[in-house]
């Protein structure tokens, strides 16, 4: 049993950054040999919801490999809480690892599929790492340290108007009437004759979303259903380039919420906020 | 003016595809370096469909290199278009052009931006190239030749059934009612209780989104609104990997109708299809 650390904020977290770092590509290079070859499919909740024995592996592996450096931590995973161990998120450090964001992606080919690895404490992500497995991309963020790309410092675009936004958001995976008309006319607040973004982008992954926004590739990102290892680390890659994560009523982010709204100002948050017909669901 | 040319299917359009491949990536290389830079941007049609000053200027290069190597083709180019030029596809080699398929993604710094360079003869699609000048992928099909991507072939994923597929779709740049209604009302189709795909993607390039089919990394694409330069290179690329490119009613695909249905297999264009709600527009 994890023994709670109290730690100061200005502790340095980088052993555990490089650490993060380290095993995210050790992740992505299983991830990118499994991409082409056959995937052994089990269903996971319903039939889009996929996962794979790459999903089961790859999480064992970065467990392993960070528990072996940092005993005392604690660790929630997405294929663990699938095995029924409980979510819980405490003041120890915390890693919080989503091993293959964007199974399906994953499972069909198409190239957005991540590892996502972050650490908290005392409930505050430290440490945010998104890596696209397929396309090489290494989405970085350290706690007041700044938010990178490959190495380059990353910016989101700073845009407040939602008639200049380009957003991103998902169809998800439920297909419940009351969700997906929920989904439908959230989208339809932001597309229509008296209120439009310029676009609305659909990547199938949360943590590489959040990275886009981050690197201003997009201006807004926002999605019902998501869990805390979807955007622990995106939400740090997003703060640290200058962006903000809110909960989707304008209210703060709860990583726990299962509701994530990020973009390039607190303005351009605010206003897709109030366009946002809100949705309760179950806690991580 | 062109004096039309007779030419037998099985002449070898080598020399033209070698130029598409060249010039695609020269008008790649301008892309890329104005990709992060300051962009002049004036509206086209209305506020949500831009054009800049990297469209017209890549077009003009692509042209005037293609023109200078074949003198007797003819060409039909977005730009070129826009300007007020006849869209007019006869039996002549006709190169049909779109320099910078995604404008919104290169406005916004989202990484689907395409070129787009098919060579018609006949009515007939013998040439097509589409390069994502950011992430350095070269989609390439010859007529009875194959498809690649950088290099290496690439097979559609043969799927047939709607429900283990991925699909790819786009909200278009229309903020019309009517056509926003029959967008979701089409999305609606294939993502509900009862007929389910796996999940919808959008990237917001015709171009891309038919080579992702052709690579397997979608299973079907389908979009209202196009235009004949968004998918003239991409139709190609899709038949040559083993896909299948249809109106979205089901009948022959038109290219010059606005109109486009591609998949992995007939059968799976044929469901989605029979779940479309059709939508007339202006010939090209």
């Amino acid at each position: 049993m994890a023994t709670p650390v109290k730690v100061a904020k200005t502790e340095s977290w980088d052993v555990c950054f490089d650490a993060a770092v380290e095993v995210a590509r050790k992740a992505g290079e299983e991830i990118r040999s499994a991409f082409s070859s056959e995937k052994r499919i089990e269903t996971k909740s319903c039939a889009v919801d996929l996962v794979t024995e790459t999903d089961q592996k790859v999480e064992k592996m970065i467990i392993s490999t960070l528990r072996e450096k940092f005993p005392t931590h604690s660790f929630i995973g997405e294929e663990s809480a699938a095995a029924g161990e409980k979510v819980e998120l405490t003041d120890n450090p915390t890693w919080i690892i989503d091993p293959v964001d964007g199974t399906t992606n994953f499972v069909h080919g198409f190239p957005f599929v991540a590892v996502s690895i972050a650490l908290s404490v005392n409930k505050e992500v430290v440490v945010g790492v998104v890596y696209n497995a397929i396309l090489d991309q290494m989405f970085t963020g350290q706690l007041g340290k700044g938010a990178f790309m490959n190495g380059k410092p990353i910016h989101v675009s700073g845009q407040e108007e939602l008639s200049q936004s380009l957003l991103i958001s998902e169809f998800g995976s439920s297909r419940d009437k009351e969700k997906m008309d929920l989904v439908f006319s959230n989208l339809g607040s932001f597309l229509n004759e008296n209120n439009s973004a310029h676009g609305v982008r659909s990547m199938g992954s949360a943590a590489l979303n959040m990275s886009h926004v981050a690197c201003g590739g997009g201006d807004a990102y926002f999605e019902f259903g998501i869990h805390c290892w979807d955007v622990a680390a995106g939400y740090l890659v997003v703060k640290e380039a200058g962006g903000v994560t809110l909960d989707t009523t304008g209210g703060p982010f709860d990583m726990m919420s299962r509701r994530v709204l990020c973009a390039s100002s607190v303005k351009l948050a605010r206003t897709i906020a109030e366009g946002l017909t809100q949705m309760e669901l179950e806690r991580d």
